[in-house]
């Protein structure tokens, strides 16, 4: 296969990025929303505001993960990242600028100075140091509910150009690509690209877009994800229910995929592997193979590939280049 | 739901059916058999002769639960059955004869004596009371391979009436039922009938037949279905998976079901329900309500529907009912 | 090994003990032990009267399978058992009058006719045919809490001569021994003998008795029992953990051993075998193997040897037999 | 508390060790050593040489991450640390000698440049940027055994000061803290130090030394571990099992600890939580309270605080500190 898209990783910035950290989805009706991602997934409820629900995993520290802000319509507001150091952001600010991509710094409640951005396909993005420390709840068996969610993992988007958006990340971002799938032409067709050591923190697939794909959740093991099936089964969620169980190729990782009540897509994920080696070599994947989708070879649906949530303020577009239809898959 | 097609318990039978025992599969090729049967799935060889491969689960002290013979055409020679005294054969034998039915002693490696009967829509049943005594391999988990398989769990077979089958087995076999579905008109889709205590040692479902739908062997839990997902998905049976994994309604049992190399369907099933209780009531579905066969929601695919074994000289035909079309399940 | 203790299997009873039933537990505070039992085992509360708490197992359709009734002392009224059919309690009557045995008939809530009887050892059981039908909450996963209880799995029992224990319930009542230790007399030291198809129903060991050593539970997967663990370990109840978790080489089964608030013991079990073939060979082990005890090899704390339950009017004596003392396991 | 010990984190080297990265241990039998890394624990073998063995986990594309050496004692020859690139291996020489640290260059099999050292307490460490590369076994499901080891997880060593080595490791190696116990004094008695981003690559703990007390393997769920306990303790092994299963309150993680033919302590680890972010609040434990070793409450034996395997060429010495005996944990 000719790797004509790769390009090289860039260690040299003056950030740097941690990790993906949170998601604020606009979400149409709270109560219902919060039956849904904290009685049923079972995440921790940190704090409900007048209009908000702010959420974190069993394990995580910071004040959410999981943003739930009453909206007219489902959408994402953003998707959030973490920087190591306060100074950072403003490096991060000079970089962008220097890009001519727009930046603004915006208040969050519970996080410190806040830069929010756009990626040159439209995909809003916040940045930050600090947020607001609140006591982890691992050792709190007593308050573990549903599928024992642990931490947010990662982000999947829908991009129209998924070769310009994975070279930004990884030129401009400093992510690092860990397993990918490349065109016939040698473009590329989706990315997984990681900062905080595992397989990902953003997957970018070429599609409408820009649209959230999905929002991932770490648990502990597959049977946790089985509960998760039963439990959503018999509490009325069996119609949420999109995709999985099954064992992703790509990553090595046991996942599901579950609809919340206004369609958000959230993938129940564990069990992938260790990239910290900055010369750990990405694992390409051909476009025909369907194991890299599901190495048990069952197809997703149809809904899967083409269904996501759209990001506030960002207009999506046919995907640039002229590939297979993406329900090739 | 009109339940006219349910008939009473039979207590008072002179001969105990104890368990399902074993199948005796024709396939075409020993050396594929085994690698899938014993390499994969971790049924244990107790013996081969020069035709016939003799394989038990992990649990099971007898000389065989399934049996591999050399044949030109992938077929199903008998199902098994263990009773509990060499004399109830006798008895067994005399009630058969009495129904009209052919009987007929046959002798069987391993086996004492044993009787080999049809029902009355033409399934080969064999039935023994003594059996090879060989060391239960539980304790050895240097033994243990592939999925774990403990014991042979149950049968399940299309029949062309299923109505007719159920008593069959009910009023003269002595099976109880614990759970079934029946058509509109009240007469039975598919039943669930057991001898050894939990849901089933036979399930029958209307469809062209009779023909086997699967065996099933029992693993300790979901994980160990997990790994054979993983170890079929990668070394050349991705093609053998055919549905799940996954929860069944009916039996509240998770599964999977995978085809051997001659297309012999077997079910990978753990953790149903207890049901030694004479006045348990059976549970009925609606044939209209998808999660009685998956409580995930997820449809079958078409072959599962379709497909099945043939018996060793037994023709088949089509269902005598005015049914739905099975497919629609 | 010298097997002069072993005695053969009595089929020929004119009756039919299906399975062990149930356990009436004298307890000294009932929302102490409700917040042990339901809030965190996750057994199903049936029915909660002035002083009596009647729970289930999540598939149980019976109205209790465990019976907690405020008393001033931590007590066992009976341990219960069901019988197939009403008629077979007056043959059960009649056979144990015949013996010179005490027995009575009581009124029991929730139950049919009820025969309250005691072993020549002094155990009191109660044997009834009918009981109240509730619903299953097997497939209702939104209650499921705790272990995930499935069932009352079976009862162990101190008795001062497990030799008469043994010969009583094989030879008088039809239960079968599946494993069992002899002395080097050739006595018998320990006995698990069962009813229902699995390794045991109840479990005899020699000692300071008759005493309940433990009723047990039966689990979906060594998992439940884990998050049992961190659950109890994390609420106020790591006092209460006793034993394990650990493999029984005896059953094969995965083990805890936990004490409820008045020092009750429940163990939480899952994953032991088949044993409905009449002709089983009962397994023998060898009172200098700790691995019968914990296959692992790790031992069990004194107080698992010592400690277990009164049972209600009933004196308790050393053990007959010059035995080697129990510590010694 | 009194937090005098704690030193704050150095985020000023010019060099990035990635992570624990392989372990070389010498063993006087090559044969049995291999029967129990491979055939019992399930690494793999990447290569064999007359007098060596290298061995990675499944997920590992290292050519090593386990060696055993045949010597004539047991004895650990080093442990091994990877850094991002090679130039900053010359960094990291001129840093140790800085401090009056021996360094040379050494050859090791597999290895590109790398750079012996050794701690202030005497620990031998190997550095390195570049190893050979080799496939992956994670998706060769086939290759699965034991216990499904996917990867070296981190190390533990005796010190006879805690606090000294602690303050090397942090202040000068860029470890930083994520769980510890202090003495009533303030002083450091056991550090869990990380670089890789979850728990820790290293941790320490006061007491003869210095000396290796485990090296630790990743697995996927608490049901291989238990596979293995299942494995060992009828394959010949069951006096290798040391401590466990259990949950460690300190991580949350889930281990078991078995000892190799030398007595060399192998920990089987599973589950513990993301620690990227350079502000997460180090937790500290009160030495007082069993759960921080065992969450379940039970204690370790006695050889588990004591015995441990001596580095090659290092003395060792008594604690320095006037601390609690270490059994008293």
């Amino acid at each position: 296969m000719k790797h004509s898209g790769l390009i090289p990783h860039n260690f040299d910035l003056p950030f740097n990025i941690l990790r993906c950290s949170h998601v604020d989805y606009g979400v149409t009706d709270l109560d219902k929303s919060r039956h849904f991602y904290v009685d049923t997934l079972g995440l921790i409820e940190t704090e409900r505001t007048a209009d908000t629900i702010y959420l974190r995993g069993l394990e995580e520290q910071n004040h959410h993960s999981y943003i739930l802000r009453k909206s007219a319509d489902p959408k994402v507001f953003a998707v959030g990242f973490k920087v190591a150091f306060d100074k950072e952001l403003d490096a991060l600010e000079a970089h962008l600028k220097g890009l001519g991509l727009p930046t603004s710094w915006v208040t969050r409640h519970g996080q410190g100075r806040t830069l929010l951005a756009r990626s040159p396909q439209g995909i809003p993005m916040e940045f930050y140091a600090q947020i607001d420390r609140v006591p982890t709840m691992m050792r709190e068996y007593g308050a573990y509910r549903g599928c024992h969610p642990q931490r947010l993992d990662h982000f999947n988007c829908f991009t129209p150009n998924a070769q310009a958006t994975y070279e930004f990340f990884v030129r401009e971002l400093g992510f690092r690509l860990t397993e990918y799938t490349l065109t016939e032409k040698g473009e590329m067709w989706a990315a997984w690209i990681q900062r905080k050591g595992n397989v990902h923190d953003m997957a970018l697939t070429n599609g409408i877009g820009p649209r959230m794909h999905h929002s991932a959740v770490w648990v502990p093991t597959a049977l946790n994800i089985i509960h998760l099936l039963d439990l959503m089964s018999t509490t009325g969620y069996v119609e949420n229910i999109e995709r999985g169980p099954g064992r992703h190729g790509i990553s090595n990782a046991f996942f599901l995929y579950v609809r919340d009540p206004d369609g958000h897509r959230i993938e129940i994920y564990t069990c992938d592997y260790l990239t910290v080696d900055p010369d750990l070599e990405p694992k390409g994947w051909d476009l025909r193979d369907p194991q890299r989708q599901t190495l048990w070879g069952a197809p997703a649906p149809r809904s899967w590939f083409e269904e996501g949530s759209l990001f506030e303020g960002t207009e999506v577009s046919e995907p640039v280049m002229e590939s297979r239809p993406i329900i090739a898959e």
